[in-house]
């Protein structure tokens, strides 16, 4: 008969009477309707304060794994865009200055790796999440023996809670899961804000998709970045909610008040915010266009200046000695009004006598890329290995 | 060399020089004194950027090892007198109201089990600071091939980061740390509500150690509870922290930018406000006095009229009947203006046949808290699983 | 033809089409349905930047006007309260312990008080509320020389904004509404936290109506405290939205981006939990049951050693001697084990030669209290003048 | 004697004991040096309850007035650039995309008119902050009949408290001055976001002075805009500190509990920043360097196709045909190629004929600016418009 219930939910034919205090009064109410007064039984031993923390814990856990998923698709997204395009080469930004020539794939992958940590962290909070508190009682515990490791392997949890005080109030979980949806937001919202900027006239490195920006007609060269400037602003509610609950659960004594039940409206509200947005921010970078001129075009000499103490320091001269060197080059180009790849080896030779003709190559931007080859570095085979370990960690995370 | 510069540092006889710019810097300038231009090689292939984040890990891996131990200690101090006391009953409260008589030690263990959850958290936390940035340079990486599991290996990190952008710009590791420190506090400032409470005239439970309190010569009788209102306070301070960094952080686009150095103020001060918490903590809990007698005082029969109610369950009624019934003895009670457990049998029988001589079970208290035997309840049993488990994960936390 | 848009609306007649952008563009379509071509002219100078924020500002400033006689209807009944229990005692607390006696009255209005601070900002809050954008355009300003000043007096604003960059960007009045509701909510948090306290069984100052707590058939005596419990839960969600929208501002450049549109929902949602809770704080306060004997008997003779001191500097002795005295006159009574108002006269003398006869009116409550005569104590004049401020404010902020 | 006592702490020469629990103590304990028993006298009808609020007020009313101060000067220093500098005009952005133009000291003023509100906000949190709570006892008020008109005339408060439970528990002023503080850093940080981005190679309309910013030999066209990324990060620091208090005071029951403490720290380092941060703000506006070349080619004809429109609108066409009429401009240009205004007289005619030689001025940026005349827009009468309500807003604060 229970099954019965559970159908007419699944029907949707379910009929809620005005009198259902909650969801478990109706389902009791309804049963003793189909079966009688042994419909009285359903309740022993539960008490409210462990319903609905055993309630919000099976849905958060399943929201997690939609969410978990929905994340791992936007790092998937990220990575198949950062290995076809990483031979396009453009500005690597420090203090938003231009610093150094980088991939474009290396960009897209410090966003990847940023969120796989949010992924990595959202399977531990489920963890903590996946954790039977059925069988607390309004405090004191059950009084029926109930055998809660049965009911936790019937309800498919991990573990079951340690202590019925602590298990009715606790809600761990739920500022744990608020903060991972904070941190996760930060990620997208610098993501969104870099994009924001590429996608300026200024910058005019990257364009956004029209399904994702607003146009007008009177000035179709403006293209507005809503979809980035909604991710940008849902951070600061979704930290809202992370900070209020945290304000809730700081002035409580310990147990079960009624504060709790704030809980839910956050967890809810978050939930919704965090599979938008990450759904949005998907669409957003599998749609975005590059301009591949325009990354090449920003490109310049003088950001080759380190390269050029890195050759001396090559030729076994010591980088504080190198990194001087270089920088009365950079001077003299710029007495003499020149880019500084346009000093003459002659003219470096007056500087050092370690410059040779090989010098030459430190003005090549795919040469320069190809030095970082360092783990981690923007090289090409440093590219393909984190793209190889965000692709294995994306492989275990779904196991 | 390098080691007679660490000397200087170990002895406290290193002289910085107003010039020096940072650590990084003294140091080589240093070295540069005793072995000459060579000491110019130090800073190959190295940035600021990636040098104070590595800094910064170092600190707080170290620093994450003694928060360990401190709080291990505190929930050890905790579970001894749990085991020392469990013999003692006392209310326990839902909502501030005398719900049912519990074991003082249920009360110890329930905030025992969430600091080891803070326990665990702290390791994950302290798991991805162990991941080594160094290598990354600025922005673009390591142009001199340096090879990164060396250096991890020898610096002792489990990880080394995946990419260089993200390495030297991100603070996931201090954000995650901050929040970690203000859940925790949530925590101890939960329990110190209850004992600032208990400590009261009204409650007279427990009384704080005068180390830990403050009083008067004229009201010897008041003892402010100086140091669990500091406990308390203190939560507000470290969640400022990490809601100032989080602020921080989200407004940044990618890559280093100078808004980062807010992260060592921020983790020193609450480094070392934890640090001081948690100390404060355990000594508030081994010298707290109790007041046995008012905790015996303090339960009364109507405490145990849902006892009554499973009384009869266990004769069979359905819950709700049972509920109702005892529902009415309470109301039969009230009218005659006598205590719950002072209805005759007859009395209790004109409402259920059901009720016989051993009803009398009910009005025991220690009766009343062995019904709670299911894992994580109030009876002696469990409260005794409930420190053996706890003492289980701080073994496991520690090795 | 625009009345008989307004006659729609109002009328509820008024049909949107799903082609209607916002609230704007179906009012000119409908005016276009009724006038043609003209309704074009609606638009002419306006955007929708400088509309959006105009119509947030005409929505909260009347809402503030209807929070703002909530709240002083709050106030009123603490005050009407206030004058009509006067004379009745009990303890004041500070750390939580018991400290000195005062007037019940006293402790209503140190509630009213701080509430009369919240009616006070909200009223400088409404006033920067209360200033006109419209007129700004997108951005730049207005092209079609409008007189924002005859719009100013049409639509009743007390001044228009300054800047129109400034002016379709700027949030502060939403943030500053934001903050008001937080810190009052402190307050109403605090007060519904004293009220908890009062409430248990262990103070049992009071009690709350059944209408404003929860019974329970099997425990009678257990009133769960709920409508207090939501009043102090939804300070954290109050300041949440604060916080996020502060974190939401904090990350902008300046003019409009679409991440401002997270004002509304925030505003909203504040709105309406801040209607909600006065209202509920109203019912509690003016239905609320005090127990006179219980409070009565809280009051003990420890609670009067301030006074004791106060009588000898009374007498001419410097405050430090005094405390001293009174000092040993408390040890005195502890090493007798009787209470302190049961030394005898001669007992007293051993300590100062002061003492005297009328000594005795020391130990009278009611005497006690006149003592804090001065303005803002809790004699009956204070008491009053208070009751008399607080009317005045008030009476003004009416006005 | 206490003028003596004075006189050491101006001179630097007063010593404090060991034993001496707080200034007040070592104040009552060196007079006793000087007077004798009587010094004993000086604590008479004081608390530090009352004591330490006071004196946190006289500190803060003090900082209040240099802030203030700090603040207009910075405010002065704006409008007066704005003066000098406001026939340049540049591109204005919403959503970070062109818009429209405008002067840019428009730009200056938006921020200026901003910052106009903080320091009309300062002066009301000031107002709070001027209200004398001494003579409030530890919670009853004071028992001697002390004159606290008199103390505040003395004492040069605008007002008493109202009623001393409050007086000495509430800590509204400090929750308000530090929210004061997020607010305007928020201003600050939008700001110094808007000159970070100007002030990129991509943007290129500023330069910082060196002074405000960190060059490298090695790329001595990269200046990391230091001054500005530090004022940005502040605003989280600050933003921190008051979501810390808040969350400390929220938890708390009335009067006096030893947690508000922690209000100095806050108020001390909020106040530290403030004062640093202001005065960096200042330095950076008045040594930023400006590029009127890079700004006025920053101009493009697309940006004036609302101008085009209204050129219609002004020949009698309802604003949404005008509207539509300027969209078909656009596309023409677009498909032709050209700029906007290289379509001929005889091509827009076709498109309407209310086009006639005139729309020639419509190409002109300074015609363009001129056009936005209405009060708060970018005329050139509205520019100094505004100057001169700002300056007589600065001279009202200042009397």
């Amino acid at each position: 008969m229970a099954s019965e219930v559970a159908e007419e939910w699944a029907q949707g034919t379910f009929k809620l009477s005005p009198n259902d205090e909650d969801i478990h009064t109706a389902n009791e109410r309804r049963l003793k309707e189909l079966i009688g007064e042994t419909a009285g039984k359903l309740h022993t031993g539960r008490s409210r304060n462990d319903q609905v923390v055993t309630d919000l814990r099976l849905w958060m856990r399943q929201n997690c794994s939609t969410l978990s998923a929905l994340l791992r698709e936007l790092i998937r997204t990220m990575v198949d865009r950062a290995e076809a395009e990483r031979d396009i080469l453009f500005p690597g930004y420090t203090h938003l200055q231009r610093a150094q020539p980088i991939r474009w794939s290396h960009w897209i992958l410090s966003h990847a790796v940023a969120l796989t940590r949010d992924s990595e962290r959202l399977l531990e909070v489920q963890k903590r999440i996946n954790v039977l508190p059925l069988g607390s009682g309004a405090i004191a515990g059950n009084p029926l023996g109930v055998d809660r490791e049965l009911l936790r392997a019937e309800l498919n949890f991990g573990a079951i809670t340690l202590n019925s005080m602590d298990a009715t109030s606790e809600r761990d979980f739920v500022a744990e899961f608020l903060f991972w949806a904070s941190l996760c937001m930060t990620h997208l919202s610098r993501m969104a804000e870099d994009l924001i900027l590429y996608g300026t006239k200024e910058f005019n490195l990257v364009q956004l998709s029209d399904a994702y920006s607003t146009g007008s007609s009177l000035m179709p060269q403006k293209k507005n970045p809503d979809s980035l400037e909604l991710i940008r602003s849902k951070a600061g509610r979704v930290f809202g909610r992370c900070a209020g609950l945290l304000m809730t659960l700081k002035g409580l004594p310990s147990t079960y008040n009624k504060d709790l039940q704030e809980d839910k409206e956050a967890v809810f509200e978050v939930s919704n915010t965090m599979s938008a947005v990450i759904q949005v921010a998907t669409g957003v970078i599998s749609t975005l266009q590059i301009h591949h001129e325009n990354m090449a075009r920003a490109l310049s000499p003088d950001m080759l200046a380190t390269d050029l103490a890195y050759y001396l320091v090559r030729k076994g001269m010591p980088f504080r000695q190198a990194h001087e060197a270089s920088g009365k080059a950079v001077f003299m180009a710029e007495t003499k009004g020149v880019a500084l790849n346009q000093l003459s080896l002659q003219e470096l030779q007056t500087i050092s006598p370690l410059f040779s003709g090989d010098v030459s190559h430190v003005w090549d931007y795919g040469h320069s890329v190809e030095q970082y080859a360092a783990l981690g570095g923007t090289a090409r085979s440093s590219v393909d290995w984190q793209i190889g370990q965000v692709r294995a960690l994306l492989g275990a995370q779904q196991a």
